[in-house]
């Protein structure tokens, strides 16, 4: 059977919406998938206009989730779509995903996977079941140099590890804008839709996911102070987070949005016996590995001395600077890749299925939860 | 009239070819352009199968670029491609582009527009008669800081230019390759395929339209230091060039495919009375602005302080790196919503005409003769 | 009376010690101080080979602090020296320094201040009590932008400070080197010479001393996490420490000596409601402001935009690099200028002022004595 | 015959000249050098009130540097000054080395070595005669990274060198700053004081002598264009040189003094078959070396990999930054253990002969007049 383009069909990301846009530039830049429908606001006069604006048909765009999931399902095979892309707020994420994947839809997800662990914990049963695919879009993972990073912790390279520092500082919430034209700013601090946490569930948990992901440990126990800044805020908007690892590592977990003047510069350092490694968003093709007794060595995407991950998420090369729309298309991409391989009956290359999924998800959930139950009791440790 | 998706076909690219598969990236990424023919190789098979990895209907992936012209010209207007990328090695450049203009196609092309000067200037001709687009692929002016830089020197914040340095350094012809499996290196060193020039017209062309984007200003005469550095190699592969400027400011200009270790790194540094300007892709996201009595500044991509040709090119917040696809895709895109105005009938932004067009694609020809001229005399300086 | 050069002992900087060499460069740095006597080691025959390496008289060569400090007391008050600087491990601090201001000598003393808080509690009674002049070598608060960040914040131009994350990272003691040949690991990780803490009480409470000297705040609680992380090790070599200030502000706090491939990248950045500022160690000539609504400033030693204490702090023109003698020399150069005025019974200029003292140092070893503390309970906050 | 300290006289260096302090925070960082006498300005006054702040003797404050010469050479010889530090501007470099190496006294030396190149070969042919010392405090070749750049190159690492990029731009002569209190402006801008060149003599000298020192190699032609930016300035302020070297190498040198915004970042790129290699001034503790099919390697002061004549040329432990007073400190150093050497009859250490001398002075100054030629004529390429 002959491979083919993928067919995706999105659920929120109406016009003015920042991640959806993003998630459709990266499911098309790498030429595997085509949108083909959306139920893109809950608004159907909103959704008509955003599906006009991408060029889609109008009998492809839908009035809710739940009619295009009815709809879909009943177009014939080579027509209806293969997966859904879900870019809503957290409150709703739990049910256009579940209603996707009993509909028979594989799902892109963006994170924090749901609204509270519970719907976490209820999804990956679907999921199992179902037998289909989920991408959660922790976006990070999907540069060449944190699949490096990751590959250079599991080689043994480094060592034991002993040390981790990773660090999310923002800014952009440092005033009380909520309440007004800012739609990100707007559901982002409201737990009636970003759930019980707001700094550490939007970006404390892409932070945890990172550290997880690139050293291969597990978070076992943490200690939190959580603040809530802004005056007249209603979620948290800053915390720290002290950590200890599964192996006996520890660690710093640092997530703030209002840190006035940073932009989005994720960082992650880790440590182990015989040298660390350092890499930041803000300089995401370049992967610092520092050694005890050697001078430090700097990789860079598409240069030399890099692992086939590294390689196999990279579109040019060494010097054309990769950024977060090539990273979250790599999530796009191995998904994309994964299911081709599927609905052709190979065998998946290992590179391709490196894209975070529902573990992860209940992970990040379990993170928030117990992030900040720490942050509200006087006991040090709060196990994971 | 309702906005619609304009249809490419694509000249060149098949498979293995760098920068076809940029192009692809570039015009598929905003989603206003679909890819829908191509002729992607002089080989019919090799066309064949470049056409099927991208999923295009077999009808419509032709064996040569004679053949599509005629082809596509014969198809409904409302199938046919609307403009067609040509994306080959130097000496292919003029011809396709002639016939496509001949046949009404609007064109964007990749640099250095043609295989020599006065290939150039008939193409200007024919441009100017047809009346249609043609977007020349200068990648490094579709950043964002880039277009700011320009902005800046032009609002007069640095007072009257007077020093301009350019430098674009790669490693990666430091040892004899070509002769081998890397069709870039094979290509780029041929006189028959590349030109006159290899290093300056490869590169050299980028630095030096670079530097007339940014200052607005045009270099008048040059005296340039050409080297043949690797034995064996029949074309340039480094130099150096003292430049001067109409208004009467001077620059050197770098360029060198020998510097052994070096990667892309192309930047510039522009001096007025007042204050500098620097930007590098390394950190493309980035512009310094530095001043004779005030601290330094940083302007960012997404950040405070920017121009709406900064803005209008920028897809993401501030502190999401945008990189060398966005920048290349920034020209499909401005090229694309000034054809969308012209097919509906409306006038563009200011901000969408800005990309290169076949003016520059002149100057470039001009500067790669006389840079190769100056390299070869005892002369001091030559006139441009 | 007509200014003089200032004459110094010094207690400990045999030959090996690393930081006595450091000492006696930053003293004679600015010409103000002339070293005349010393005793240097515990042995005699080291204390005479290091004088006579320093080519100092034999006779003002001593072989214990006690003989020094009688013999010197006894001299004419023009000959003997003015203050002594002691540079012995920590658990030689007190003695000497309470000798020598029981004998009417000012004192330097390097970090942190004694054995324990007991000590410092005596030594900063004893020093009010006699009226001398005490500067303890926080080095890091010497470096012109390190005065300059503190006088941003006390200027109010960051608005309330909201958030102080400090870091002081170092890989040094990642392998089990103590009992060697290693002079600077053994004492450090021995706790009969260092104290209770190991990597806190020699670089966390520099961090300690930076976060309070730049924020002009006090941290009233803390909840660490200690570690040991080197199997053998006798004392911590790593920790992290979330702090709380006495404005509500929050900070984090980290060390560690197993950072494996760091050097000595002391680190700081505070956050206001209107920016942030940021220094580093290995940048330390630069200092970043980061707005909320403008573009980033960097300011740089010798720039424009500068305070009189960043000004005074400078002996180069901009674009010279200062280093850490330069930093450790603006300590003892303020410390002479301070001393020099009271010998001629004028008033010191307010920057001369702005060196550490008896007070940091009973806050030093509080935090030490608190941190430690804090890392071997269950209860999350210890008070300060 | 025990070591002793030197004795050092200076002439030139009166209150408000930058280099005079400079140089005498330079001599007595490392304690071989005490400063006993100088004639610190034409004008005796002020030679005495600057003898008196430096805390000196009445008696060897001299109102002209011929009568410190004479009375300092009828001192016992145990008294008089070793040798004379020459800090005058250009034109007063030549009579008082001249007349001290008559006297018997070794000389350091500002540079450029003298007004002109004729100066240059006599004072060449008079040392050479004498058989003392002289030392040129090209300032720069005294960082330990600079002379670890230069080990590198010499030992083969980076195969035959190929190209060289050197460049030295400042913005601080902007604007016409000359004829006001600025002395630095002044007579660095004034024909009868600072020799045929401004920019090149001043800083271009520098860049050239640092392009020698690091690649072993020499210069044998070059093509200039030479620029007085600012209207009514009387000598070059800005300036670009192409390069060929006696390997067949070529190189760039830029120099400016009008480069708005920037402050002193001498910086050089040199590149050989198999990699290159960059440091700058503003990042002075870091080599970096780039590889062509390896990652590229951060090499640092006092960390591992490096030779000894880096490792001598250090004083602290990696990540405690040295900056330029320690660079300026190292040719003195040198200098000094040179000279005590050879009063006791050893052998110096390769690495103390590693200052620059009489020959690059000359080097300089044949620069200096081929660069101005080269900037006033039709031809293209000037020998030097």
């Amino acid at each position: 059977m002959a491979n083919r383009k993928l067919r995706m069909g999105m659920v929120g990301g109406g016009q003015g919406a920042f991640i959806g846009a993003v998630h459709r530039i990266a499911a098309r830049m790498d030429g595997l998938i085509d949108l083909v429908c959306g139920a893109f606001s809950s608004d159907p006069a909103k959704s008509k206009a955003t599906g006009e604006s991408l060029f889609l048909p109008a009998e492809r765009v839908y009035g809710s989730f739940e009619e295009m999931m009815e709809r879909e399902a009943a177009l014939p095979a080579d027509q209806r779509m293969d997966f859904v892309s879900i870019v809503t707020p957290n409150h709703l994420h739990f049910a256009p995903a579940k209603l996707a994947l009993e509909r028979g839809f594989h799902v892109v997800l963006d994170k924090p996977m749901t609204f509270n662990l519970q719907e976490a914990l209820e999804l990956e049963k679907i999921v199992k079941q179902s037998g289909l695919l989920l991408c959660l879009t922790h976006t990070y993972t999907g540069y060449p140099m944190v699949k490096e990073a990751r590959q250079v912790v599991l080689s043994g390279r480094l060592g034991r590890i002993r040390k981790v520092y990773v660090e999310y500082p923002q800014g952009w919430l440092s005033e009380h804008i909520e309440g007004g034209e800012n739609k990100q700013a707007n559901w982002r601090t409201d737990p009636g839709k970003s759930g019980m946490a707001g700094c550490m569930g939007d970006i404390g948990t892409h932070a945890f996911n990172l550290a997880e992901y690139v050293t291969g440990l597990k978070v076992i126990r943490l200690c939190a102070q959580i603040n809530t800044v802004v005056p007249g805020r209603k979620l948290d908007d800053d915390g720290a987070v002290l950590l200890e690892f599964d192996n006996g590592a520890t660690g710093v977990l640092m997530a703030s949005q209002i840190a006035a003047g940073e932009e989005n510069c994720l960082k992650i350092r880790v440590y182990g016996e015989k040298g660390g490694l350092e890499w930041k968003q803000d300089e995401a093709n370049s992967l610092w590995l520092k050694w005890l007794h050697e001078p430090a060595q700097l990789l860079r995407t598409g240069g030399p001395g890099l692992s086939s991950y590294a390689q196999h998420n990279t579109r040019v090369p060494a010097g054309h600077p990769e950024g977060y729309l090539e990273a979250f298309a790599n999530l796009y991409r191995n998904f994309a890749l994964t299911l081709q391989a599927r609905l052709q009956g190979t065998k998946p290359q290992p590179e391709w299925l490196d894209f975070p999924g529902v573990e992860e998800g209940v992970r990040g959930m379990r993170f928030i939860e117990r992030v900040i139950e720490s942050g509200k009791t006087d006991k040090k440790w709060v196990e994971l």
